[in-house]
C-alpha cells in the first residue's frame, strides 16, 4: 500500500484500506455525537479522504450508516457479547463475565459512550426503514446466540431470559451513559447473577419462569 | 387569550400558553426524529410561533432541549411510572401493571416510538453536560421511586432491584423500537414477575438472592 500525502488529505491505491478507515471513523463518530450530528464533512476529513473517494464508497450518509451497523456494530456485539458467551462454560457464567469485562473497561476508561447498538437503534429506528431492519438484525443475533447458549444448558424458557439479558445490559448501558459509571452494569450484574442461580434457569427439571 | 391568525402565524396575548405548546411540539418532534434531527425552524413552525417569540421563551435550543427534558420528560416518567407505582399494592405489582399498561398501548398504536428518557440521554449524554445531568436526575427520580416502593413492602436489596428495573424496561424499549413490537416488554415482564416473587424480594425475613 503506497500512501502519498497532498494537501492534508492521502491519496492511496489501497481502496479497501480507506473503506476500512472511513468505516472506523465514523463508527467512533457516531458513538461519539451520533449519526445525525456527524457530517459527511467530518468523515472525510477524520479519514483523510476526498469527497471523490468517500463518494466512491458510500455514495450516500445512510450507505454510510448501513456500513457501520453491519460491519462495525455488528462485529462489536460479536466480539464483546456473542464470541464470550458462546464459548463459555455455562451461560450463566459468560454473560456475568461479560458485565464484569465491560464494567472493568469502563471504570478504566473513566467514562461511558454506551453501547453502539442502542445508541444507532434508539436514534436510527424511526428515521428510516433499512436502518431499522438493520438493528433489528443485529438484535436478533445476539438474541439468538443466547438462546443457544441457554438451550445447551437445558436451561428453562431460554428465549424469555435471552431477551431479559440483552434489554437488561442495554438498559444498564444507558443508565450507565447518563451517570457516566459502571455502577448499573455492576448492579444489574448481581441481579442477574440471582436470577440465574434459580432452579429451573440452570436445569430443564422444574418449571422455571 | 386572544388569537390572531396572520400569514400563518398565531400572535398570542398568551405566552404561558405558547411556551407550553413549544414544549409539546419540540417533545413531540425530539420523540419522532431526535434533538439534532428537529431544527429551530421545524418548533416554530409546529408550533406556530415566530422566531422572535421562540427566542423570547427559549434564547438557543440548548435551552429548549433542557425545557423539554425537565419539563416533558420528567412529567412522562412521573405520570407512566412514578405515580403508578407509588400508588400500587405493591411494588412488584405496580412494576408489572406499568408494563403491561405501556405494552398495550403500543399495541393498539401499532406502532413504537420508545421511551422520551432513554432517547434523549443516549443522544445528548455525551453531547453536554447539562443534558447529561438533566437525563441523570430524571433516571435518578424514578429509581428513588422505585427504591422507596420496594423499601415499603420491606423488600431485600431495593436500591439493586429497582436499578434492575429500570434497566430492564429500559433496554425493553430500545429493543422494542428496533423491531416495532411490544415483544421484548412482555418477555421482560414475564421475567420480572418470576424474579420479583422470590423469596427475599418481598420480605425481608430471608437474605435475598
Amino acid at each position: 500500500m503506497a500512501t502519498v500525502e497532498r494537501r492534508g488529505l492521502k491519496r492511496t491505491n489501497d481502496p479497501d484500506g480507506l473503506r476500512r478507515r472511513l468505516l472506523d471513523v465514523a463508527f467512533d463518530a457516531f458513538q461519539r455525537t451520533g449519526y445525525h450530528a456527524t457530517s459527511i464533512h467530518d468523515v472525510m476529513r477524520l479519514g483523510g479522504a476526498t469527497g471523490g473517494a468517500l463518494h466512491h464508497h458510500f455514495p450516500t450518509k445512510k450507505a454510510l450508516g448501513l456500513g457501520v451497523l453491519n460491519e462495525r456494530v455488528a462485529q462489536a456485539v460479536e466480539a464483546t457479547w456473542i464470541a464470550p458467551v458462546t464459548g463459555a462454560a455455562s451461560a450463566r457464567q459468560g454473560i456475568l463475565d461479560v458485565f464484569d469485562t465491560i464494567a472493568t473497561d469502563l471504570e478504566r476508561q473513566g467514562g461511558v459512550r454506551g453501547c453502539p447498538l442502542n445508541n444507532l437503534a434508539l436514534e436510527l429506528s424511526l428515521a428510516d426503514a433499512e436502518f431499522r431492519m438493520a438493528t433489528e438484525a443485529i438484535f436478533q443475533r445476539w438474541r439468538e446466540a443466547l438462546v443457544q447458549r441457554f438451550r445447551a444448558d437445558r436451561t428453562d424458557d431460554a428465549d424469555g431470559l435471552a431477551t431479559f439479558v440483552v434489554a437488561a445490559y442495554s438498559g444498564a448501558m444507558a443508565m450507565a451513559k447518563a451517570e457516566q459509571s459502571a455502577r448499573p452494569l455492576r448492579a444489574c450484574a448481581v441481579q442477574l447473577a440471582g436470577l440465574l442461580d434459580r432452579p429451573g434457569t440452570t436445569t430443564n427439571d422444574s418449571q422455571g419462569r
